[in-house]
């Protein structure tokens, strides 16, 4: 396993490609930027022109683009999937609903060769540094053919299960809890606010009890501030959680907490206020409560 | 301030009265459980036969009783109130919601004697070590009388506000978040049991990432096991969060998330298993999504 295609070089895709370079492969990128397509070359990739170009020959075609969407538009439109050498092996890194990660893996497969549904967490830190968490859903074998090329981008990879759907099952579950727990920060807060409660002095106790949790202690302060800087966006909740629910969906599993979550991140984006910090989920709990 | 009445001699109560007497306050105990009372005079109490009694001429009278029923007993019907010297704090460390201890403050301030809200959490661990979270709503002059004795008890000792009942609102946030934590991760579970992930790996991924929490680590691990050790028990959260509506709705704030976390507590202990240990909420969720 030595030339790889790689395709999606945004934030995240990237420093993950140029990861791969750093650590001796092949690499080829695919992206709709010449920008970044010439910015990957003087980083050691080889030229391509095209999907297909790019993938010609590869042992392996990373995805790492913005959902499930562009993943088939690359593979099965532009060419990718039969460029590809046959036995070679598509690996989806991208964020996507399990169903869909199946639908892709199945038509990957039909031509003989291999796919792994392969997720991962950490953000634009992580993918720089090499120190992502990479869930990875596929046989042993395609596991340990693509365990050198996770190592060049993670740090923690986890084998998960053997099902396409796996991964990005385990990926959602993640967001799941995430996107809940800053919901409930600013639930907490909101009622606190309401009679009068000193916030900052409540973020305090909370974070060294049995309240505390990641997100507390990373998006309360910014909870506390009226325009926070953008570390994420309510956006990418109102996507993820959305995800969260496809996910419960195709499994027919009620999910009551993520969906009520999703609802109050929804409501913020539809003010117009997607584009702020995700903490300012907030602002629909001191709205629908009359805090000012 | 060095004679103090305390009552509630239970798991939490009669170490929290030890450690006062070990800081070498007089102190006289009030309990219906007169083996309570005798254990405590054999660690120094003095003997008290009556509420009336072991509050008569007391400078503080400590209630850590049940819930507010039983202190406004303790207080009004058995006459605690009026033995307690003219000038004497109340102080109620009980878990009470917020509207009930201001209408037990209202009560005593009209009596000429002052009033503390000082819920802790820490449970019986941080009781018997002396190192409970001690949250006080009271005046300036009030918290400084009462920090030796608060000290006596705990180890991060904060004053969040002066109005009764702001005590009691940072106990029920603190409870609230709690309480929708062990919830959603049963969500979570109970999704990534369905489409057939392994819940060991999937606990070990997200304990290192931004899903963590305190209730993940410390109660994950006993969702995954069928009849845990019981260390809180399911019908605490059908109390506490019960607490933390009434506390929404005395202030009139929608709590979304708390009050469908609350349904599953409740229809866990609605199928007579309300003294398994509080992860067993997971068993709801399993019920709903077919999960075996």
């Amino acid at each position: 396993m030595t030339t790889i295609a790689f395709a999606g070089l945004g934030a995240m895709g990237m420093p993950m490609a140029k990861n791969i370079l750093a650590a001796g492969f092949k690499l080829r990128g695919i992206d709709l930027n010449t920008r970044a397509l010439e910015a990957l070359r003087e980083a050691g990739a080889e030229p391509a022109h095209s999907a297909s170009e790019a993938a010609s020959g590869a042992d392996v075609i990373v995805l790492m683009v913005v959902n499930a969407q562009q993943a088939e538009q690359v593979l099965f439109e532009q060419g990718a999937l039969d460029a590809l050498r046959p036995g070679g092996t598509v690996c989806l890194m991208a964020t996507c609903s399990p169903g869909a990660v199946e639908q892709i893996a199945t038509r990957v497969e039909a031509t003989g060769r291999r796919f792994a549904d392969a997720p991962v967490s950490g953000g634009v830190v992580g993918a720089q540094a090499g120190t992502l968490t990479i869930m990875a859903a596929c046989g042993d074998e395609t596991y340990a053919e693509l365990l050198p090329l996770f190592q060049a981008m993670g740090e923690r990879i986890f084998h998960v299960g053997d099902k396409p759907g796996q991964g990005a099952v385990v990926k959602t579950v993640n967001q799941l809890l995430c996107g809940v727990h800053i919901a409930v920060v600013a639930e907490a807060f909101s009622l606190a606010a309401k009679v009068g409660v000193d916030l900052g002095v409540l973020l305090e106790i909370m974070s060294g009890s049995a309240a505390a949790s990641w997100m507390l202690r990373d998006r309360g302060p910014r909870m506390l501030e009226r325009e926070p800087d953008v570390t994420s966006a309510v956006d990418i909740f109102v996507k993820d959680l959305g995800i969260v629910l496809e996910a419960g969906r195709e499994a027919q599993a009620a999910l009551p907490l993520a969906a009520t979550a999703h609802q109050l991140f929804l409501s913020t984006s539809g003010r117009g206020e997607g584009r702020a910090d995700d903490s300012q989920v907030i602002r629909s709990y001191h709205l629908l409560n009359g805090v000012e």
